[in-house]
């Protein structure tokens, strides 16, 4: 009996599987958001375990063992990697239907070559089996694991306060197998709930900048300072994380000064100085972007934080988030339409969690393509909860239905996981199979030429030249 | 040729076959929400006709009714019961590809043993073939429909001010083939936009606690009292009907007593002193439920009595509903954080109307699983308009990729009629179908074992272990 | 190889085959809603080449010729014919999965009999022959057009102050093989955003109906004899393009009228003001509606203009606009419940645009079916963005599972041009596939004169009964 994970894993049709081989299967991957960490990359980590790989801060993982009943203890707790290890087979067979019974299989099976599925069963000889190749071979390494995905390139997710030492070590190796970049993301800085917070934030920039921040200028000229950093590593690329962009609202540069004073000086702001406040920023870090020829990115719509018990317990992004129901379609005209209106739109991509709002995102998106670069509006790849079969399909759908699939940048990892590559193979599969669909339907012509040309642009070349990076060399083997 | 209903009906592969005749079709049922008349099932009740059984308040059947130029009078007026049924034999050819359609033939077929379809055509004999049976066989009474279909628990809905007289009657039995056990609906109590009916609803509630309502104290203390009496009674389940849950909210013991009081005084309140009475309210209900380790139920998303003219003449829930479009995240956020906070934090069920909605609810429900009961938060199924086989996919495909499908308490009639039990069935033949094809795609293993533990845990023991009453005796015959 | 576009396009299966050649292909189309212009109709226009009558002011095409960095030049601008129709060339092969490929493919399929794909390579070949048939065929001119594809109504979308000479001209035709008929849309009168527009706008209302408007009494007196004069010329319907409708809020004749003077005196109003203006305004003219036996039409949920600098630029309908997220319940059910507890609820068709309410809308539209007309009430086709095999299917599965889909008025075009016919062809084939594959799954019984019957209805036969107006003699052909 063939393993679950086979060559054909996803592909119902010959198209789908002759599409898949000769145009998806081997091109490189240009992963540009993802949380990886720039210090294990750096120091090029060599993982003590797979449970240290794998269930170390897994919200999705952990989530799953929640709702089958594993106490925390094994969960996130100080249960040994055994301990947790066995209590994940446990549960994996639970999970079918789920992703992560698919993402767990596939993992197995690239990198560790490992096809029996995991159960109480097979869990021992696969927590030892996985833990040698770890701990013994050059391509399980950090840098070995992206090179060996042909990762052609990472970008990570950095506070513009931080000190990009990591990046720079990075910048600085001899193989550029995968070149790393960081990403510009200042949530914290506009995040206005807590000032205590806040300001401690801008007391970094300030240490980060060499400067002084009094005001709502000089606040804009330290971002400015580390913006210019960025660029000077690499970075081509800015990404937001919020639940919806501020709706309309007039403001003015003494309202703006007035709000920025109080929250400096520790004061809480009401809902529509922040939200003002807030639009300002973003209006000011959106033409930085544009200045500088990044893609701008905002992640919108998730609603995070939700257990408190969690939050206070774990801290952030440990299970306790999940899709809100925010307006977003007036926040997202008057934060787009006010860029286009000065001619300073960056190429953007618009993420969106909750898919009900799919088609919303797409046919906003599309109101600002200006015909001066190809696909300059972006609908983004299904994320978080979406990143699954159905969330892909439907972000599929509605991208090609409102928009024009041909010119889609594709997918994204968003993981903080080095074994996650195995999602570019999933989407890439996704995609071919929905193509070989749409030929045996007669909903395309059966032009496989055509067809690969599209496959290939949504899987590698389209975000490769929507970025404009240097490529590793991995690229090119 | 094979009557439209038949041993594979909705099952389009084999193994969809095999794991419905083996692990579902002949499970008991665990009927754990309904609106079926306590009383009629106490006086073991016969039905005159198939008019007074299936279509005397039923609001689905109604709206098709009206959709297609029936007559009130033929509707709910004054019409015989025969031509009653004859215009819905006139309309149910009219309502292909709705759900009515499947339900009609699917009810004839059983209990009934009728396969033609109902047409104008075949009005009469089915008439009085279904009246024969209904007026002389003991399995067509309410009891008998209930064991014939292998129910092994029912739980009505019942206002807390209820004399649970019914129920006390049902628990005296010698038979307890099937077991009904009340619900504690407290919707009465908790809608305040009526002062008048507000306080009718309270002065119900002191004559039912032998009490005194003159605080909010008062109050919450008579909910108490008879919230212990359901529990006597078997009762292990609370359900809300509510538009959506109240948006966060600071209250003090303070304000909510002087809220109470101008209510309990029979004046009106404004919107936001009204939501954070409800939010105390619901908080301390919920309290209650915690406490006796009952599980909570939330249905969400109806926007009711939408037809003044409707509910004017003929009351509630007569087809003048439908799905609104309300913000849900920040209330529901709001209320399970604060229970969870507590640690008070009750096994809960999420039912939600308007299917925009359904990833919001898989992801909010997730948010609170804390290891404690596998499937402790549960998105529940599909209900009233979404009761069909699109809805029941849409659903099972949320609380798939979104959480854990193995652990879902699966199936309820939601239904005022004794004939709605081949709902259950329906559902059962659905899930079975959406693993067949799974199978086919190659999404799952081809493990039949492992599938067929998920369907029964699905259709039968998943219920059974979250509810903990004791079962019908018919459970294990 | 056959041709992309070929006999059995879209039908998967014999019954759909079957359903789609006896019973849809060849029945006369009744567009009871578009925008074509009267005045080319009246004109018995003549295009001067494929370019005007297939990219001039077609917003689909605009959205995708940008998004693929055409520039504006090429889209709106002072290129010639030929560049344009080129520019489009190079973008067709791009639009794959999108509806614009389809469409591309089935307007040059039919009337232009040509085959070929576009492409930079057929373009040349392609637009000469388009242009010569345009230019010397009569089955090519507006009416040709009309005739050919078997219209026998048409409804424009006009404006109260409109002449309607052009359909005055149209009513006098001897060839009445296709009728022409106005649409009232009163969108300019109701929108207050600008009291200068609105101020100019009531000018021309005074200009039309030989009246003064300087009270609100006056307003709606003046409308009220323009419905006069539309309805003399054959109109049956209005329409209203709104984002939502206006939530419930209490008015009185008095704050009506300060609302309407200050207005009138070119002030703004407030939010409140307005909507409630709004609302008794909207309610006046739904009560004409029902009076003169109209059916009234709304589409909702559009949100227009997002791109300032297209409207500046070129006005608005020309690519800027795209899905709202507007709360939708509340204002439908005020509006509609009020007009129901009257009994001045006209027939009403109810279209929306953001699919997450797709299925809100089909249950609000059930609430008020109160069995005086079959079908009363409904829930329109798929529109704009909609209007594609995704799309379509999801509104037929909503109208199926939460209404009577065999009482649903079926396709429009809702287009500004002349070669859109096809998409009624498009609909029918989707329909009759969609029928196909249910009874392939045994959803529906194999009994193919209902399955005709139903589609025949949809297709046809609703409308004309539903609108009640003379068909054009093409329907008797």
């Amino acid at each position: 009996m063939r393993p679950f994970i086979h060559d054909d894993f996803l592909l119902e049709t010959d198209t789908a599987r002759e599409l898949y081989v000769r145009h998806a299967r081997d091109l490189p991957i240009v992963d540009f958001h993802c949380h990886l960490s720039p210090e294990l990359m750096a120091a090029n980590h060599r993982f003590r375990s797979i449970t240290e790989v794998w269930l170390e801060g897994d919200n999705y993982k952990w989530r799953a063992m929640r709702a089958c009943g594993v106490p925390e203890r094994l969960v996130s707790g100080e249960g040994s990697d055994w301990e947790k290890f066995e209590a994940w087979a446990r549960v994996v067979p639970e999970t079918l239907r789920n992703p992560l019974f698919h993402w767990t299989a596939m993992e197995l099976h690239r990198p560790f070559g490992i096809d029996t599925l995991l159960s109480p069963a097979t869990a021992r000889e696969t927590f030892d089996r996985c833990n040698e190749r770890l701990q013994s071979e050059d391509s399980f390494t950090t840098m070995g694991l992206l090179r060996s995905w042909r990762v052609a390139v990472v970008c990570s997710t950095d506070d513009p306060v931080d000190s990009l030492d990591a990046h720079r070590e990075l910048a600085r190796r001899s193989d550029q197998a995968t070149r790393v970049y960081p990403t510009w993301r200042p949530d914290a800085g506009l995040s206005f709930d807590d000032p205590r917070a806040w300001n401690a934030w801008v007391g970094k920039l300030e240490a980060a900048s060499n400067g002084v921040v009094r005001s709502f200028g000089d606040l804009v000229e330290a971002l400015e300072a580390r913006h210019r950093v960025f660029h000077e590593l690499g970075c081509r690329a800015s990404d937001h994380g919020l639940e919806t962009l501020p709706p309309p609202a007039a403001y003015s540069d003494s309202s703006v000064s007035s709000s920025f004073d109080a929250l400096r000086a520790g004061r809480s702001l009401d809902s529509g100085p922040a939200l003002a406040l807030q639009a300002a920023l973003l209006h000011r870090l959106a033409v930085m972007d544009f200045e500088r020829g990044w893609v701008q990115q905002f992640h919108l719509g998730a609603y995070r934080n939700v257990s408190s018990r969690l939050m206070a317990k774990l801290g952030p992004n440990v299970g306790g988030d999940s899709m809100g129901d925010f307006e977003m379609a007036r926040g997202l005209a008057a934060f787009l339409d006010g860029l286009d209106g000065e001619e300073k739109l960056a190429r953007t991509i618009l993420y969106n969690l909750n898919p009900r709002d799919n088609e919303l995102f797409a046919t906003m998106a599309g109101n600002f393509n200006d015909g001066t670069v190809p696909g300059k509006m972006q609908y983004g790849a299904s994320w978080w909860f979406l990143d699954q079969k159905d969330g892909i399909e439907a972000q599929l759908r509605a991208v090609s239905n409102l928009g024009v699939l041909s010119r889609f940048v594709g997918m994204i990892t968003d993981s903080r996981s080095f074994l996650s590559y195995s999602r570019h193979d999933y989407f890439r599969r996704i995609l071919c199979n929905l193509l070989g669909n749409d030929v045996k339907l007669g909903l395309v012509p059966d032009d496989r030429e055509a067809l690969g040309r599209l496959v290939t642009a949504v899987c590698f070349t389209n975000a490769r030249d929507f970025f404009r990076f240097p490529l590793g060399s991995v690229a090119n083997q």
